[in-house]
């Protein structure tokens, strides 16, 4: 299988580890709109101009479209699966229906094959939701998210007069976790559910207090937690924050049997070291998955909840059966 | 989709509820090789004589074959296949192959579809290897049972001169667990993974010491555990022993990124009240899977890996986008 790397930043650069320890995939190039020159790829993948994409259409099976849900997916993705069977990570959930509307348009058009909202959440998140609520009919979910790294709170607070850096955790309360897991079902508040916890380098001489409170009452973002923060130096923020760490849970808490009587319980767990890079790692199966589904005859837009597990794996049905099953 | 119940236990008792929860599921009988006169459904299920099964050929869409997997399900799983659309939760593991052609044979020729080996282990448990060995390709699989009551190991304790009735759990050491959760991909013996906990009622008068011995010397059973047994009143058997709770733990270790720094660490966790129950809400969702795997052209036998999760919920794919991607 050859795949294709269309952009390239942080999770562009997991798809390249990633690609390195599947046997089956060879990475043929990655492919930005800079100057490629300029792009240095971790592991030596050649670099090619976007505007010479076309060009491999012969020699590339499914490319995968690495790039920022805002603004760069809605365009990217469904102009590039005129041309390739294509996966993508888009993860504005609300806006899911209308960018699986417009790749899927596209893909029929150019009889490609696109999965979009591959990674964790949307991704494997989704899928134990999926699982679990078809199994657990008569239940609850719940998500949680970290202890990670959120960028988009990061980057309000880096907004904010007098802050250098900025560094934002959200942590899922245990109490909470806990009383999920319980099986009582309980109703939870925003505040309840997550803490945030904010690591700030504030110019020299600012106003520490005034920061503090920008943060702590800002709407959206952190008004409706329970938020701290913390000052930091540049270096401490450099040694001990450079990381991007995430993770977190789905729980279905769910009754079976007489009246109910039965508490059945699912938890699906991340802990990741590296965001991008796990999300990476779906990506590229998703590409296999994609690569054979297209070679059926499929195209269009899919997702994951589509896609038969053993679709992902590089093993036969009978070695999947003879070891995993 | 209207589905039947082969044989009657348990599981049957939990695919009776599981049915009555399930808005799109209409549950048509019961068929038993006992006198039906004789069995009595929890719900009030229509009971038939299990010789009359053919008759119901165009009446029930999927049949959810009930019955032990040493004896039973070899035989009747291929059988009721001559006639149905079937699923079944055949869990000896190292049998499955053997098993899956059996069945494959007889579904082909029969040209209906056939799903075996849905429950949780295998099952969900497969599941969740499968997915994560796909996305993280370099790591250790970690799979860990209970706190639950392992049937096999209870009548082995049974079968003890001496022993009234008995009760065995399978206990995970969290020890193990966190090793593993540290992302440290540990080397674990068998003693190290589980302990082995006995509720024992003896006869009056019997040596309590011989019957301690003899469990925790039994070969395959208890010798390479840490055993423990706790003699106990038939009172406190019943009153504190009588449920069948299970569960337990898939949990796989990954590493990405340059020079495989990052740790990733995917974990699946079951805590169930009742372990056949659960068992029988899987049954459901893979029937549902069937039923629509089937109007679509598919025969012969598959497993959860073939089956793409969307056809397992009852929502529809724009709902599935929609709430739970």
């Amino acid at each position: 299988m050859r795949i294709g790397i269309y952009g390239y930043g942080n999770l562009s650069r997991g798809v390249e580890y990633s690609a390195s320890q599947n046997g089956d995939v060879e990475l043929v190039g990655v492919f930005t709109r800079r100057d490629p020159s300029a792009v240095r790829t971790v592991l030596g993948a050649p670099v090619y101009s976007a505007a010479d994409v076309e060009s491999f259409r012969e020699k590339i099976d499914v490319m995968i479209v690495c790039g920022g849900s805002a603004t760069d997916l809605p365009k990217m993705t469904p102009a590039v699966a005129k041309y390739f069977s294509v996966v993508d990570s888009f993860d504005t959930h609300p806006k899911i229906p209308e960018h699986f509307a417009a790749v899927d348009s596209a893909a029929k058009a150019a009889g490609t094959l696109a999965l979009i909202s591959a990674g964790w959440d949307p991704g494997m998140f989704s899928l134990s939701r999926l699982y679990s609520t078809s199994i657990l009919p008569d239940g609850e979910n719940y998500t949680f998210w970290g202890r990670g790294v959120s960028q988009g709170h990061s980057d309000a607070v880096r907004r904010i007069d007098g802050v250098l850096d900025a560094r934002q955790y959200t942590v899922p309360r245990e109490e909470a976790l806990e009383a999920v897991r319980s099986g009582k079902n309980p109703v939870l508040t925003t505040r309840e559910k997550h803490l945030r916890e904010c690591f700030v380098v504030a110019e020299d001489g600012a106003d520490l207090e005034r920061i503090e409170r920008e943060i702590v009452t800002m709407p959206d973002y952190f008004a409706d937690y329970d938020t701290t923060v913390k000052f930091i130096s540049m270096e401490e923020m450099k040694r001990d924050h450079s990381e991007l760490p995430h993770g977190g849970f789905v729980i279905r808490s769910g009754k079976t049997g007489q009246g109910g009587s039965h508490s059945q319980t699912i938890e699906y767990r991340l802990t990741l070291d590296s965001n991008p890079e796990f999300t990476a790692g779906v990506l590229v199966a998703a590409a296999r998955a994609v690569y054979r589904m297209k070679n059926r005859g499929e195209t269009g837009c899919i997702t994951l909840f589509d896609v038969a597990p053993r679709d992902l794996s590089p093993l036969s049905p009978e070695e999947q059966r003879a070891t995993m099953l």
